[in-house]
Order: structure tokens, then C-alpha cells, then sequence
């Protein structure tokens, strides 16, 4: 038996002990941007150093922050070995609406060959896929192929502005020959994808005022600045019915597509806008008509309202007219735009289209940059190898519409390749009710990263 | 010391045990539209009760409804006199945003001459004044100089199923010469006013679908429904910022006002609109600048969007696109309409402007019709008398904006005067934080309802 047959056979043979770790740590409802769950997040950061201690890693600490702490493991086995900067993230995002869950989202559970919970995917059963890896290497053969350093966040899911601070000051601390990042997912279990390109994202909201108080519709109905109904004339303003946004500099900034990328987004080989229908349970989907479903996706910026707040959304009828209203909007964006600039535009924008008769404030609740990466590089061979040793099927490589700000930061810092190696599936439901993992993704997961583990050893 | 002023005398003198009943009552939560606080409204409803017993009511009692409770109370003292109908309800509004009251909502607290909480003007302080004149009579003339009929209702707030139903089946039971209603307010202390017009209101639930669950915006945006997105462009189309509204067969509805009417509304020798503008605190009025700001209170339809529920709206960011949104919308109505009918009207425009994509359902909460009365009677008459002896100034007519669909039901089932004598102020902040009621007001709006009753004795 070879070594990678010897640390495949290492993960099925502890994948129940691993499948038991992964439920200790959802257990603890690490949601980052609720200030009550800040113990619970700091718990499951200690819960990650514990694991990192356990598997072998000569270093691994927790380093403060202004916000959630950071998990750091290094493990250096041989300075003529490239290194390899792990990034993962132990925060999970909020629960509402729980009452659509089918099991509790704290307490783990397995059905139908998944297990579900909030982080099953986003992101500590990747995380765990990462470090299972780690284990059968350090178990099997009494040390890592690679040197490693691992560095796990707590804020992902809330701006991660701690992080971003951290890598901006020690970049050569950090220094790595190449990023790996399981945080994504792939087109469809048999049909697995590396990561080449994610979009941007820049969070706000967007206050509006009227009168001094609430008032009652029917005394002030008919005079009265209504700030919800400002908002909906401003979000229709934003954003058309066609989905084009109205922000003229964000328009003119949005890339030419390379031939190539256009002619795999027109031609969609793998079908995955029928895929994408299906998961949604439409007939039609929504949006810019003029573009391939995977262009809207892969490069195009968005801009979607998360929630509006202000009045009576109880049950029963309350006529309230509030004095004010809110909606959280946010941006996805082509990586070469800095969301920075991008806030400025939208706050032009907002001013120009704003009914008269308003005040208004918007706030930058956080932002981080996309990433394009070029494919042509010896780490992302090496993980295209890995997935097609262990899935039995060449990865595509894929622009992916969400936002890994950090990953844009390792690359603009560290000026090395970023490996987005992600074993997710669409139907995994992050940031939604019942959130689950593949058990068999778990399980394939952990041997591509090791397989990939000793694969980048010279 | 004529009889009117040993009455007031008596007024006076028990004042502060008047002030006290109000605050017993104003201190339980009877907020009718929350099922939480249903054994509060049933307990604001046997409070009511009590008062009636303790004031001299031989009849008294709980009237049991599919809802809340009916307070009814009955004293018959001379076949030959009139019978007054006297309407009030003891159900309040819910209170949030709590973090903006002052003072506790149900904790009545006295500051600056006025009383604050929950309910203070709408409608328990309205209804307190009238027991307080009644009792005056019973106390001071050993009985009332008018045969009295009192119905309260707990669920005015929350559509007022239960009275309607009430009124419908006992047309004879509550038979009666005129209706008396304090649940309105003033143009100022210094001018008092009779309603003579309110509007009607339909109020609804319009329900907004897209996917079939939550969708992450960065792995799905620019091809995934937004229903938060879709009614904003929904209302944004349903009502113009010039606060036009969309609805056909509504503009077409609407009557033409009397040239007196249109003239007062013009003219607006009050300073209402000033004065308008003053209590909400803005520069400019929003809304059908073509109209008179007195017109658009007091004729013109509105429809209003009280609160958008879907999606996150907590602190920090989730970047949730919500399978539902739900918006709950009103429209205020000219008095000629049926509401019913205006619900198909909305039904049918909600239709044609929906955007393509999404599944709707509207669901009518409640409706009720608006009133329209004529100034020129004998029990109009009487209280405009009874208001300028008490105020010192002739009263003037005036329509309000409100609904108050019991007035029309009354008018339409019994076919009498409806007397709309209200002694809120402008500024009381009903259905809002901070609600309250000028002690003063309070004091005077007895005495002018102690006179009125005397007045129209034959």
C-alpha cells in the first residue's frame, strides 16, 4: 500500500471520530455578528487550537483581536519544502427564520447521507475536511509533507475586518509559497470545479427619515413622508425589473470578459443553469436578459436588498407611517473594482435618486475586493490532479458569484497563487434554514487535500 | 348654582380620583391585534365594566364575542326622552418601538400637563371622560337626563370584527336617537372642531414569493428572484412619488368635493397645514401636490406601506435573499366606497404591476367604510352648543383623515346622527411612541359631554 492508499485507508477508518468532531464544534453556535453569541464564539475558536494540538502542530495559539480572536497553528518540517498558508473560518452565520429548520441548527444531525446544521458547509466541515487531512498525514507518516501554517477567523461572516488587519501587518509572518482555501463549492457531486474567480462585496445600509415621530395613516396619510415607501421608489431606482443597476461609474467599470470565459458562460457544457433552476424551484430566473445565467453570476455586480426595517410587520394591521426606515443593501462586484470607490458611487447615486422630502445616511458595513486567478500555475495543477485522483473526473475551472474578501487580501499581500479547492454542493443551503454537508463530500474532501498535501512536496 | 354647574363642580372636585381611574386602566396592556395579551383585553374590558356598576349602570355586562369581550351597558331612565348611543373601545395599539418611549407605555405618567402612555388618547382617556360626565349625572341629578345605551369594544384596533357582527345582529337591541363617539381629535386647544367626514380603510397583506428556499446573494445574485426587491418595485408602481396612486377604477371613484369644501380646504383659515407641518417636523408636505393638503387628508385616497417583513434586518450583515416578503399595506378611502370592492381593484392592480417572476397573494385584513355626515341636525346642533359653552369658541366642521368604520356601520344599520365629539389634539402621537393626552382636554372634554347631555333632554 502506497502512502496516499495508507491515508485514505486512515480516513475511513477514523471518519466516525471525525464525523464526531465536526458535531462537538457545530454544537457551539459561533455567530459572529450577534453580540450575544461572542462567548460561543470564542469557544469554538479554543475548540480549533485544541484540535490543532492534538493532530501534532508544534504551535497553535489564539491571537487577539479587536474583535473575534484568530486561530494560528505552524508546523514547520523542512525549510527546502514549500510552505502552505491554510485559511478557514469557525464563524457561522445567523439562524432566522428558525422555525424553517427541520432539525435545530446547533444540534447536528444526520439524514439521508448529510448532516445538517448551521456551518455543516460555511465552513466547519471544511475546516475539518482540512484538518482530518492534516491528522492522516501527522498519523500515518509522523509529519506533515509540507511546512504549514493555518489561520483561522471568527469575523467571516461579519466583515472580517479583524483578519484583514492581521494579514495587512504580518505579511512576513504569513509568507507562504501558495493559500489554500476549502470554502467554496463545486458544480455537482460528480462534476467537481476549482475556483478561478470571485466577486466583490460591499455591505451598507441605507437609513431614511421623515417626519420627527411615527405617525397615524389616517391623520397624516396623504401629507406624511412615508421613509418605506422612499425606499422602495430608491431600491426600484437602483435596480430595474431587467436587473440592470443605475450607478453610472459602476456600469462603465465592469470588465470585457475574456473569449474564452465568454464562450463557456454562453455555451453552459454543464448545464448549470438548468441546475440552477432547480435548486431555486423556478421556471424562469430574474435579472440582466442580456447575459448568460453564468456571466450574471461569474462577473456581473448586483445589487440586492436584504431586509427593510422601520414600521409594523407583526401579526394583526397597525397603521403607522415611521419616522424611519432602513433597508440593508449589498453589492457584488467585478474583482478589479476597489469597494471603497464603489460606496462612494452608490451614495451618489442614492442622493440623485431619492424621492424629495427625505433625509438619508448611508453607512459602509464592510467590503472586500473579488479575486482572478490565473489557472496556469503549478498549485492549481496539482489540486486539479488531487480532485480528478480522488473524484475520478478533470475539475472545471469556475468563476464563483460569491465574496471571499480574504482571499483577494492573501493574493494582493502575499502575491502568490490562491487555491480555492472547495467541496460544497449548490444545494448545501449556507446562510439558509437547514444548511447541510455531503457526508460523501466530507469523506472525498479530506483525501483531495491530502492527496494534494503530498503532491506539492518537491 | 344651575345644574350644569354643580356638575362641573363635581367635576372638578373628583378630577384627581378621574385621573386615577385612567391610570388603572391605562395600566393594563390591552393591545387587541398581539394573541399575548388577550387575557389583558379581557381584563380592560371587566374594568370597564366595574365602572359602569359603580356609576349607577342597573346593566352592565361582558358581551362574549369570537373575539374579545363587548362591554355593554344600559340605563333607561324615561321612555319619553331620547336614547343615546354612546360608542368608545378599550383596546390600544401595540407600542414598538418600545426603545423610543419616554416612559413606559403602560406605566401612565403625568409630565407637563399631560398624561403619557399607551391608550391616553386613543381611547381609553376619551372614554374615561364620558363615565366621568355620566357620572356627574348620576351623582349630582341622581340620574341620567337621557336614556343611555354604552357599547366598548376591545378589537377597534384590530378590525373590529367582533362589533361589526355585534351591531348587524341587534339592530333593534342597540336602537337609539343618535350615537355619540369620542375617539377624535381637535384642530388645536384653542379651536375646537366636530367631525363631520372620515375616511374609509382597507387594510392587506401582499405576499411576495420567488425561490423555493433562501438563497446566499453572492452564489445566486444576478439570476435570483428578490421578492423584497419585487415589492419595492411593486409599491414604487402601486404609488408615485408624487404620491399619485395607481388604481383605475380608484381615480375614478373618487368624488367631487362640495364647492364649500373645496373652498375651506383651499382657504385653510385654520393654518392647518402649518400647523401639520410643525407636528411632523418637516419643511415640506409629501405627497399629491395638485391637492390642497386639507383635501388630501380629508377626501383623497392613500395607500401607505406600513412595514416589509423578509429577510435579515438584525445588527451587522447577512447576505440573505429571502424565498418570501410580506409588506402590509393600507389605503385610506373616500367614504363612498366599499372597501371590499376597492380590495378587488387592489387585487387586480397588484397583478398587472407585479414583476414577472414572482407569485403573489393578497390577503384583506380588515375594511371598513368611511362617514359622511351632514352637520345640519338637531344632535350636531347640540354639541357644537355644548362645545362653545365649555371651549369658549364655536366649534368648527371638519373632515379627518381617520377611520372609524363603527360610524359608518352605526350610520348604516340605524340610520341616526352620528356625533363625532373628540377632544384629542393633534400632537397626541396615537398609534406612536409617546402617546398622551392633554389633562386638560381631559377636564374640559367632561364637562362639554355633561352638557351635551343635558342639552338634547327634551
Amino acid at each position: 500500500m502506497d502512502g496516499q492508499a495508507k491515508r485514505n485507508n486512515y480516513l475511513d477508518e477514523n471518519f466516525d471520530r471525525f464525523v464526531g468532531h465536526l458535531e462537538e464544534w457545530l454544537a457551539i453556535p459561533s455567530i459572529s455578528t450577534l453580540p450575544e453569541y461572542a462567548e460561543d464564539v470564542r469557544r469554538a475558536a479554543h475548540w480549533a487550537r485544541e484540535r490543532l494540538t492534538a493532530i501534532g502542530f508544534p504551535e497553535a495559539k489564539l491571537v487577539a483581536t479587536a474583535g473575534h480572536p484568530l486561530v494560528y497553528g505552524e508546523w514547520q518540517v523542512d525549510p527546502r519544502q514549500p510552505t502552505l498558508l491554510i485559511y478557514g473560518h469557525y464563524d457561522v452565520q445567523p439562524v432566522d427564520p428558525l422555525h424553517l429548520w427541520s432539525s435545530p441548527p446547533f444540534q447536528p444531525t444526520i439524514r439521508g447521507g448529510n448532516i445538517y446544521g448551521r456551518g455543516t458547509s460555511d465552513d466547519k466541515g471544511q475546516v475539518m475536511l482540512v484538518l482530518a487531512a492534516l491528522e492522516a498525514w501527522a498519523k500515518v507518516d509522523a509529519g506533515l509533507p509540507v511546512n504549514v501554517k493555518i489561520l483561522l477567523e471568527g469575523e467571516e461572516e461579519a466583515g472580517g475586518a479583524a483578519i484583514a488587519d492581521y494579514v495587512r501587518s504580518h505579511p512576513e509572518h504569513l509568507q507562504a509559497d501558495a493559500v489554500l482555501i476549502c470554502d467554496t463549492h463545486m458544480v455537482n457531486a460528480e462534476q467537481p470545479s476549482l475556483i478561478t474567480g470571485l466577486r466583490g462585496i460591499l455591505y451598507t445600509e441605507i437609513v431614511v427619515s421623515g417626519a420627527k415621530t411615527d405617525l397615524h395613516s389616517g391623520s397624516y396619510g396623504g401629507v406624511a413622508p412615508n421613509p418605506l415607501h422612499a425606499l422602495c421608489l430608491l431600491l426600484g431606482r437602483l435596480k430595474g425589473e431587467d436587473g440592470s443597476i443605475d450607478i453610472p461609474q459602476l456600469a462603465a467599470a465592469i470588465p470585457v470578459p475574456s473569449p474564452a470565459d465568454k464562450q463557456f458562460w454562453q455555451d453552459d457544457p454543464l448545464h448549470i443553469e438548468e441546475a440552477l433552476k432547480a435548486e431555486m424551484g423556478v421556471s424562469a430566473m430574474v435579472g440582466e436578459g442580456a447575459y448568460p445565467a453564468l456571466e450574471r453570476i461569474g462577473l456581473r455586480p448586483t445589487l440586492e436588498v436584504h431586509g427593510i426595517r422601520g414600521g409594523f410587520t407583526g401579526e394583526g394591521a397597525k397603521t403607522v407611517i415611521p419616522a424611519e426606515a432602513v433597508a440593508k443593501v449589498s453589492l457584488r462586484l467585478p474583482a478589479n473594482l476597489d469597494p471603497n470607490e464603489v460606496f462612494g458611487w452608490l451614495e451618489e447615486a442614492v442622493g440623485n435618486k431619492m424621492p424629495s422630502g427625505y433625509r438619508f445616511h448611508l453607512t459602509n458595513l464592510h467590503g472586500g475586493r473579488g479575486l482572478s486567478v490565473n489557472p496556469d500555475n503549478p498549485y492549481l495543477r496539482a489540486a486539479a490532479k488531487s480532485v480528478e485522483a480522488i473524484f475520478g473526473a478533470l475539475p472545471v475551472f469556475m468563476r464563483e458569484g460569491g465574496s471571499i474578501p480574504i482571499a483577494a487580501l492573501f493574493a494582493e499581500v502575499l502575491k502568490v497563487p490562491i487555491v480555492l479547492l472547495g467541496f460544497g454542493l449548490p444545494d448545501d443551503r449556507i446562510h439558509a434554514p437547514n444548511e447541510k454537508f455531503s457526508l460523501n463530500q466530507f469523506r472525498q474532501g479530506m483525501k483531495t487535500v491530502a492527496d494534494f498535501l503530498g503532491r506539492i512536496r518537491f
